[in-house]
């Protein structure tokens, strides 16, 4: 008994031996399915035998999240830790809002737990060092982000009142409110530009372009800082992993 | 009284104090309350209730922001440096147009004045170091922005003019004149592109392809020099951030 | 009869020589323009003497290309060496679709084997250096590559059930099932915004705005690694050719 | 009278001096006015009194464009020289067109001779430095800029291939040809995105989801290339100033 706990406990926890790994690419398989046969179920004319191949299927991914959260508990060092660690509370939302939904009647509430079953990819973040990177980059830079995307937002409010004071009059339709201007700004300063909205006016194409001109520079720094961000985090984390591994060379702990 | 009014001038003018932090927190919360009162002004159909409360809500703007100044000159240690300051004109300047528009009558001048109050904006200012960043930056790379600058605007009228010799035939009404077609090339090159005005001819589809496959280089010029600029006045700043610690640390000035 | 071989050989295999650089010219020229006259093809109301001229100047490359092939095999050190190559097999695929479609009736496979003719693009592999570069910068970056793109498609996902969520209600027609939603992430997240799709409800244009404030950041992120990749390999490339240089200066080898 | 030669020649040659700087000042005002001009005589509607003041004012252009021409002949040192050197040609092709357009009665001839006063933007490189940074990086990175342009090419040209079998069937009057195709692949890797063309299949949507992820990458390159390169170019200028001005201090040249 406890060499099939001591297995599954390696199949479901390292990542690093041959049954981990596959362990954790079924896992992953099974969340991208789950998430392809989410998107499939909106759309709309889906015969009604697709749709029903749909629940069998959602109730075979519940089901086999279901038996993986419980191996986990099995067989986890320490099943309390695990149970309320980030990973075993995404675990839970993963295979919960199926069970709570079997008790609701209310048609909104159903469709609420439905969307939640996308908490699934959440499970994704476990096989990936990039959130880590990510979350290091985003301190490093946090004070510069802050600061710039703040300046960003001034930047594309002044916008929206300028083309407002321009265009309202010309197209009151389009431009009601300053509200209907940060909608322009905001697709026009991420060069989005959907065409749904833009000036008319002389007065509102110079301004357009004079905003375009400063703007463009400015909303692209935040961007930049992200980036430059990243870098810096994967130099530090390669220096610490040298280190590390000078380390622990000596235990041959990698 | 010396006490009060010492407290007080810690309160508004050293940010670094914990009383110091909640009144700037306060003044910059009370900022962006009235830019989002003013931008729901805007608003057509605003039931009169509400257009009545946001004239409140701004008439208590007001007096905040005048008890702010009266405090600040009182507080100041020599007031009238402070009233000629940068900040405290700029802190004038964001309630006299209320007071000015109370003597006015004319709805022109009213809508004026009713605009000027986003010089509040400008109070952000006071609480940030990225405004002199930025200043550092582009004194930096002020020579090579003017140039680039410069070569991008005869890139997008060299653009404005071709387009029109292709497309002024084939779309008599969307390319009138060169400044329609410098719209079109403001809207291309900063890859916008609404879709309100684009080249149908053959010979302006060709046109656009080389002025993109030219110009985009050209125009992502600046904002490229912008970024590293804006890197250069960061690292310039963290080295004089050191010496100067290493000089205050005598002192324990920080 | 060997000195001829020898001379097309060198002509055919040694773009260093005078020969070489010639017949590489020609090749390149002739795949360019057969890639221009499939284009030409395409063209609707083309007049059938134009089609009949098409069709020689087909005939005309095929058989230019036939006679490289057999050139190339018949002058090549190893015949069967180069038959499979990678070269070899593309110089084989660059003419078999002709005599294959020779004995294909039906139209359906005719289309096919006539695509199948772009495979001649492959032929201007053999005269860059650049797809070694870009292969040694894929493989550089692969590691992050795989994880920013994956983290990216997550988040265009995500963008694309948020927008789907918001709107479906409001444009059912625009925003049928998620999948329309995902094309309206994929339009908008880089920033190509056609306008065939795009929020018009507040609710959905907030967080457009939300989803692009934090998605562009990220989308970025893998070309920035692609880019810096790159330079990387360049940088390799320099040092390992100073190296080479430096041994093979004693060989006399370049 | 030889003082007189030599003061003017120092206005007009040495832009380094107080009137220097005046002169070069007044005529790049007076191409910008010239410009402006030009683009103001396209405005349909134009009420004749104000064109034929703009035919006035294009006489007093010339006039003075005329005037500095004699008098840069007249003050140069080596006349001839000056008359074929590039800012030599480009001072007569400013006022050539004006006074060979009198002689022409065809009002095609006379549309070209007006288009050819753009030519007088060229002057303004003689105010510049930033030309000979453009060439040098030209210069330095146009190998690996052929290159990666050609990649980019063969990128849009399949793309269009792509989506023209994608969309053909379904919109036989967007995508007409090959051509109609590299229309739709320009504006979409360049993330323009007019709107005028777009898939609205899912098989030609999901083509451009993957040309966009990467594509978007492939064609970000060249303009990557382009803005290390200039960093490089004013790396060298500077490093030469600097050992320039070692030299030139000895001499007081600077």
């Amino acid at each position: 008994m406890t060499a099939i706990r001591c297995k599954i406990r390696t199949a479901l926890f390292d990542a690093r031996t041959v049954t981990g790994r596959w362990t954790a690419f079924s896992i992953q398989a099974l969340i991208i399915a789950s998430v392809v046969s989410f998107s499939i179920e909106t759309l709309p004319d889906l015969p009604s035998k697709m749709r029903t191949a749909l629940g069998y299927f959602e109730g075979l991914v519940v089901a086999m999240f279901s038996l993986e959260y419980g191996l986990r508990v099995w067989a986890a060092d320490r099943p309390l830790r695990y149970i309320f660690s980030f990973y075993g509370l995404v675990d839970l939302a993963a295979i919960l809002p199926f069970y709570l939904s079997a008790g609701a009647y209310d048609l909104r509430t159903l469709r609420l737990f439905r969307i939640l079953r996308l908490l699934r990819l959440l499970k994704l973040a476990r096989y990936t060092a990039a959130m880590d990177r990510f979350r290091r980059a985003l301190s490093l830079a946090k004070e510069e982000l802050i600061i710039f995307s703040g300046i960003s937002l001034i930047m594309l409010y002044l916008s929206a009142v300028g083309i407002y004071y321009f265009e309202h009059n010309a197209q009151p339709e389009e431009f009601r409110s300053i509200f209907d201007g940060l909608w322009w700004a905001v697709a026009t300063l991420t060069t989005v530009g959907y065409g749904d909205v833009f000036p008319v006016t002389a007065g509102g194409r110079l301004f357009t372009f004079i905003v375009l001109v400063v703007g463009l520079g400015i909303v692209a720094v935040p961007t930049g800082l992200l980036a430059s961000a990243l870098g810096e985090a994967r130099r530090q984390e390669k220096v610490q992993e040298c280190s590390t591994n000078a380390h622990s060379m000596e235990d041959g702990d990698k």
